[in-house]
């Protein structure tokens, strides 16, 4: 029975307020309407609670989020969510129709292959001078394609009039922009995107200012 | 009837006999048995074929593979697999069951955003000095964590023993750490499942070496 007894108990989410991809797992959960418990990894605090032993045993990769659902441990957040959308009732996070699905894909890939992993902390901590400006460099080539695409595949959303994972990978994508002061009047489709986006439940509730882990002078 | 039509043509799959992810779609269409059409796109020569203007309004990311398929144009490799793998009959790339495509999946982003995006020509380039050092460190970093999950996961092949988009995302990283001089001995795991795996068909015709763009001196 130990499968229906997993089944019944809430997922865990091993996330860091500030992460887009834990960000991208909270706003999946919310749209579906699912509780889940959160236990915190400070990627800063003593070097980076990711590092730990204890952790690593949950994601060999030593990142954040991490989430233990139905008795598997999974890692990486896209493998997750189409996990999630796969086994839970709800508004579905990928569209119906596979070439809106492709799309979907494409854009989050591009968000989360090409853009993300270049300015993460992990990353940037390593390039040592001029981070700043390597973050900007990535987030400005991924958004110029961004840009370019989304115009064509955007209705009220990023993919048509349903929200689909893209709008999942495009929102937190746009935090880390605003971070690393890229600016985002350049890129019109994506700045109204976000803006809709942001007024949507979900996306509010997921925010990093709103997670139990973020230091006080954040939380609003 | 313009639909109809498209699906009686060939994809075209435009990429470059050395880059990974085009590798990537050219085993899954061995896999599936579909013939393709093929536009070279030399990353190197002219200082890249992929930032020229036509192949920009293809790819605006301006990176390979970039595929045409039933009338609409697909980047990223993993969601071009998966439209693929929707779409088309012949072995399926994804598990049925929800938590082993999790795991598929999991790999995938492991190696598509873990791994790859840091060691890949573009921003290997950008580095500047230390650029197979650096190359060496992300690659042993995701084999570090590669490894320890597919000791959990892997039967004849990187998921079970059906084969799947892990396996298709495996081989091209193992063939880029070869290239980068990364001493594979030190993961049994995944040194084993890449020798079963070069071992079929579709991995062998789609090769690099075996490719009408690889130069006379590289192919076998």
């Amino acid at each position: 029975m130990r499968t229906s007894f997993a089944c019944l108990m809430k997922p865990v989410l091993h996330g860091y307020f500030r992460s887009s991809c834990s960000w991208r797992v909270r706003i999946a959960f919310a749209l579906k309407g699912i509780e889940y418990d959160h236990v915190p990894v400070n990627l800063i605090k003593d070097g980076g609670q990711q590092i730990t032993d204890q952790y690593k045993e949950l994601n060999p990769m030593q990142q954040v989020p991490t989430v233990t659902i139905d008795d598997i441990t999974l890692s990486q957040s896209l493998a997750i969510i189409q996990y999630v959308d796969e086994t839970r009732p709800g508004p579905r996070l990928l569209p119906a129709d596979p070439k809106q699905r492709a799309k979907v894909r494409m854009i989050c890939d591009i968000i989360a292959s090409g853009i993300q992993p270049l300015q993460n902390l992990y990353v940037v901590q390593k390039i040592g001078t001029d981070k700043v400006q390597w973050a900007q460099h990535f987030i400005n080539r991924g958004f110029v394609a961004l840009e370019s695409i989304l115009k064509q595949t955007a209705g009220k959303y990023c993919v048509g009039n349903e929200i689909s994972m893209a709008d999942i990978c495009l929102v937190p994508q746009v935090y880390n922009a605003e971070r690393f002061k890229v600016d985002i009047k350049q890129f019109p489709t994506i700045k109204l995107l976000n803006q809709t986006l942001l007024e949507l439940e979900a996306f509010k509730m997921s925010h990093p200012s709103h997670q139990p882990d973020a230091p006080d002078d954040l939380r609003i």
